[in-house]
């Protein structure tokens, strides 16, 4: 595995007060027993499709024959593609997306927001006779993608031949009848089924993630494998305290029940884990966030958030867990020149690489955290691929679904959104009869 | 003034106990009685020189006359430039650079992070002969920004004539010898100077803010302006009450003194409002953040957060107060199209703009949050331009004097992020002698 777990800068023995006691986290990590013993038995006899997703491979042959439609003519070599969908049809296609070459193509739009400024400014920089567009809606009836997807529509078909628009298209929606599919059979967009059994912020391993990360050139087998790798590692263990996501699990647990711990953030000293900061911070919130429980997960970066926000991490409300997740980078990335370090206080940068600061910096703000008695915990990356974002990605799934069964709520469901949705659609109703009046 | 604050939401008239009664908010008000009269004399006397900003012109002229060098020769009209520093050396040009058009040259480039591969994809895409760079820090010894800066300029001087370097360089640091201004006039690059007595987090009105906003083409004028009519009205008011910084900042701290909120979400339904999140996140969290005290501060984003975050806002722990940023958006955009949405289910939709489902989502998220009991303010903008970002600019750092007067707090210090500073120096020492050894 190319990344590792410490926990010890949540420790008692190593922050004082602010700490988690060995016996309290041993008391923790036997209450997720239960928890584990389920996830095996799910694995097991299939009932749990997420994890069966590392060992798929059907789903990769189906997804690459109907990408053949954006590559088929050579007109249709698309330059760009608009991913449209939101939440967890968007957040993990991005997060993977983050690993591919900047200058390869088709470059990839992620569109999960509806401000109309930004669909203009997009719309006036591409060509749609390059452009292909994919519809994630797992109800195949949110409003939002739904919208875009019937702008892009309108877009492509005011420059295209109107029969064109399906080669353009893609949508992925469960396998029953609902707007997006019915649509997307009028248009004769092909259709990729979503997997009815695994919500939004657990798609990223399904061909929700994998369609951006296929046409982004990425090697969607070996996140697969990282995946897999993770999950045999985690459910494998005898004991609980050999199970990476149960330790993570327990602590965050147990820091927020004995030590008021209310916030867990989520700081990546790797630019592109900007977005699996994102992933994660839906993923947390939106499993656990119920029944007055759960903690707010916050997404900072490192090294730009020491300059914004590390006066308060230190200084502060005693309220938060820290998860750095730093990278190799000691050695890497362009040199100070000596003859532009030659002020003497800038003498400790010359000769140094631009990574080598990186690393320093990283370890300083564990350092002055656990200095301040704050718990951190570090995830270090010994290299950052497909393989090891699939394990990360693995870890905190199952990190999140321990801690929901710590916590006594359903990480699968998020009942309280519902009625914002209804408001809204009354919201639209009322405008249209204001209209009509 | 085209923006208004409303913040019913946030009184238990309005959303039951979890709100702040009016006797409270009016006990509080009255606190903030000696802050005004502060900012008053501080505006008078002219010792706090952001109140100053707003009447400026000579650094605007300066700027201009600077920034020729930008555009002197025909050759040196940049298609691109990068703009160097962190916090609050970028974070204020960030949030005006977002009203930019996004075609327009040249284009900006924030690099407000030292991960060496974000350096390397963007040094492989642009042209050094049509680059500029731009360092700015405030004391001149940042270590990330005087390493990008060192390694800019040795990409730079790796294409060009070495004596061209100054010519795609200005500098921006305080009026004192320090590593930065020493090594640029070596460079002979253009240097601006830093305003000693105003800290980064507070700069976006001085030339640090104004120096990316005109290389855009903004209307910095009016942006001055927009700061000048907030900062006029706010002290001008004759009762707290009439004072919308001197209102948000009781809320915020009554809220956290009577309801135990410790998070404040900052949600605009705005794309180009992302980074005046990011800014304010910065501007509270490090003026704030320190003996203990001050709230922790979120930047979400409506409507694709409702699929993210609203689940844990609405039911996750009340310890969370919203302030969300609106657009005047109903019946803008693109239109959907009848045919795509014919589906019955979708009829709502039919003939409505994107700009109609943005309003209907922000009204309605709205709603949700005050039917939980959940305290929301709310700022309307009628017309986002630069006249009101510098309104709200100016809104927001008097609303975080204010609190860190309520709050006996110091709003212009960051002692606590010291310590960090000095351990990264000790370990890029230690990694200079393990080399040499």
């Amino acid at each position: 595995m190319d990344y590792r777990q410490n926990i010890d800068g949540c420790l008692a023995d190593k922050i004082g007060a602010r700490g988690l006691d060995r016996g309290a986290l041993d008391a923790m990590l036997g209450r997720t027993a239960p928890a584990l013993e389920k996830l095996r038995r799910l694995r097991d006899d299939g009932s749990l499709p997420l994890l069966r997703l590392p060992g798929r491979k059907d789903d990769i042959a189906q997804l690459r024959r109907v990408l053949k439609t954006f590559r088929a003519a050579p007109r249709q070599k698309f330059r760009d593609v608009i991913i449209l969908g939101t939440g967890g049809s968007s957040l993990g296609g991005q997060t993977l997306y983050a690993l591919a070459d900047e200058r390869a193509q088709p470059r990839l739009h992620f569109l999960d927001n509806i401000d109309p400024a930004t669909f203009e400014a997009l719309f006036a920089a591409i060509d749609p006779a390059r452009t292909g567009v994919v519809a994630i809606s797992k109800s195949g009836g949110t409003a939002e993608t739904m919208t875009q997807f019937a702008i892009c529509i309108d877009w492509l078909r005011g420059k295209l031949d109107p029969d064109a628009v399906g080669r353009h298209t893609i949508a992925v929606t469960e396998p029953r009848d609902n707007p997006l599919r019915l649509l997307a059979m009028r248009l004769q967009t092909p259709i990729l089924d979503h997997d009815p059994g695994i919500g939004g912020r657990y798609s990223v391993l399904s061909n929700v993630g994998l369609l951006p990360a296929m046409l982004a050139g990425l090697d969607v087998a070996a996140l697969r494998a990282g995946a897999g790798e993770t999950l045999d590692a985690a459910l494998g263990a005898s004991d609980p305290h050999d199970s990476a996501p149960a330790l993570g699990a327990a602590l965050g647990v147990g820091l927020s029940e004995q030590r008021n711990i209310g916030t867990t953030v989520i700081l990546p000293y790797v630019d592109r884990l900007a977005h699996f900061g994102l992933w994660f911070r839906q993923l947390w919130a939106e499993s656990l966030g119920k029944d007055g429980k759960g903690t707010t997960p916050i997404r900072a970066m490192g090294t730009v958030d020491q300059h914004s926000q590390l006066q308060l991490y230190l200084a502060g409300p005693a309220d938060k867990m820290f998860t750095l997740v730093t990278g190799e980078v000691a050695g890497t990335g362009p040199v100070v020149a000596p003859d532009l370090a030659s002020d003497p206080s800038l003498a400790y940068l010359t000769g140094k690489h631009m990574g080598d600061l990186l690393d320093a910096e990283q370890r300083a703000t564990e350092q002055s955290l656990i200095r301040n008695g704050r718990p951190t915990r570090r995830f270090h990356i010994t290299r950052l691929d497909e393989r090891t974002l699939g394990g990360l990605l693995m870890h905190f799934m199952l990190e999140t679904i321990i801690a929901a069964d710590l916590l006594g709520v359903n990480a699968f469901d998020q009942p309280a959104v519902e009625e914002g949705k209804v408001i809204a659609r009354q919201y639209l109703g009322e405008m249209g009869r204001e209209a009509a009046q």
